[in-house]
């Protein structure tokens, strides 16, 4: 099935589909220069089956994990694109996870000050929130997503096949972003998770449509797209704190979205649900360095405020500024993690 | 006076004043966060004076020249920002030419994706011509502005009082944008330079006019603005051919404008009007190199074409798409330079 994703002139497709990796050239142009961006722990055949269908294809593997998502490697993306004489008419595709999607995305968007870019998440975190959104970025000195853009792909590919050889963990991890989308705007989904079986289809299509009105109400967050940070603000902090390791961004989230769960009920179920996902409820955590990271965060407003998400009741979300003393109350005083 | 440029959310206000950057503060809010960025090669008391009207400012002084409009002084800037935790709500302004305007404009539109800019040039380059429209980037590999984004100042500050103190070369390096403005766009602007004495608020002001109303038909270069392109796909390829050194900017746009010229009564007067601004109107250069260099150009399109942007006759402009092999017969077979 197609999602459309309706942004003016940088509206664009999500194409979710058993297979679609393997019918790209109907999908999109490929009779150009293609550079095809992904990593050393994706599967290589995803990324072949990509080029056997580009005329002019060239891959680039890069090393898996977060710490590819720095400068250093947006230079290198770019300097191939300039070896290769690349021209705005040519495109990148970025075939992997979220730490693909971002890093080549930018790249996309800053080469030529912007190329066409093509994202194929291969991962269930990606497929479900991190490859729409248009939200680009690298890291820089540890603190995540701080140097970036907002760019739109020309078309998303979300293959479920792709999914069929994540381990569990990594699928959980994705599935996190989804539990957020239903607790933030979408009952029905949440209760997806309920269900004797997994829909895993019906719960990336609901999550995708979640976040398509976000974006297109507020593109560029201004206002309503904050809500997607759900989760987040804790989330990162958790996520920073760790050097960016040990713990999975989606894990992050899920210990981040309980203590903004104001319904005890709902928080309840919530537990549940990430019990069932084997995802993380509580543990042992450095408190004070989540409080620095949560400092630097974007979300801090400068003016000793914090902008947070709460979720009052399933289905709705609120944003709620307060002092950035109550996030450190949060964090050393509620028996939360 | 102030002209505004009409982007919708994007639009700002060009402010060309005597003194302005005296009254800054009651052009921009300057109550938040703001780091200034500047060259050693720009006199102090410029940043100093804006410095003087922000509670919450910031110097950073990097090396003056185009080898500073690269990627690592990107990052620079951006650790500067993540260093006092600027959120995005505070602000970046850039004083100097070109290159700061590039540079820092680029780390504005990435930081946090996207922090308030202030463009504030105090080169005649930069007044005339680089510090509207919006496009920011730096070099790599030798290539010029091949890394950027369609980035928006909130406010430009042209403070024509800025220019007194600035060499003839570089004044002159300038003013060979406002001819080229008069060339395609204002045949009274390119009057202005066969006048007895040469009236620069007079020039300054028609040469923001005339890039107003281009960026605002085509904001991201789709179509009608690669006009103001014109002389710079020449110029450009001399500029990488010197290595990004030996000859300025506006100089090597000035000898890439004179072949496009097709009349030649018009190419005649301006090299008049070259003269007169000791611009060059010829040289010896290494002709493989340009070669090489146009090759790589962003205006290259990959299929073997290149658009070049003529002047059949003042004040109006074309583009041509021709082989990329009759830029090898210009610049091997015509007396040009």
């Amino acid at each position: 099935m197609t999602i459309t994703v309706h942004l003016g002139t940088r509206s664009y497709d999500i194409t979710l589909e058993r297979g679609a990796i393997g019918r790209l050239h109907q999908l999109v142009n490929l009779d150009r220069q293609v550079l095809v961006v992904t990593d050393d722990g994706v599967p290589s055949q995803l990324s072949q089956a990509v080029l056997d269908q580009c005329p002019q294809g060239r891959r680039l593997v890069l090393p898996q994990g977060e710490s590819t998502k720095t400068l250093p490697y947006f230079e290198r993306i770019c300097r191939e694109l300039l070896r290769y004489s690349f021209t705005r008419k040519d495109c990148l595709i970025a075939v992997g996870g979220g730490v693909m999607g971002d890093l080549a995305g930018f790249a996309a968007a800053s080469y030529m000050r912007g190329i066409d870019f093509i994202n194929i998440p291969t991962t269930a975190l990606a497929q479900i929130d991190s490859s729409i959104g248009g939200k680009v970025a690298v890291d820089l000195c540890g603190v995540k997503n701080i140097v970036g853009a907002f760019y739109q792909p020309k078309a998303v590919i979300a293959d479920l096949s792709a999914l069929d050889t994540l381990p569990p963990r990594q699928l959980s991890n994705g599935l996190a972003e989804a539990v957020k989308a239903g607790l933030i705007a979408d009952p029905q989904l949440f209760a997806l998770f309920e269900e004797e079986t997994l829909d895993l289809a019906s719960i990336v299509r609901r999550s995708l449509e979640v976040k398509r009105r976000v974006v297109e109400q507020d593109e560029t967050e201004h206002s309503l797209r904050a809500i997607l940070n759900f989760g987040h603000t804790l989330g990162h902090g958790i996520e920073s704190s760790l050097q960016l390791g040990g713990l999975y961004h989606g894990e992050c989230v899920a210990l981040g979205m309980l203590p903004m769960i104001e319904d005890p009920a709902l928080r309840e179920r919530t537990i549940k649900i990430f019990q069932r996902l084997s995802l993380p409820t509580g543990g042992s955590f450095n408190r004070e360095a989540i409080w620095e990271a949560v400092h630097k965060d974007k979300k801090s407003q400068g003016n000793g405020t914090i902008t947070l998400v709460k979720v009052p009741r399933l289905g709705q979300a609120r944003l709620d500024t307060v002092p950035l003393e109550r996030v450190r109350q949060i964090l050393f005083e509620e028996a939360w993690i």
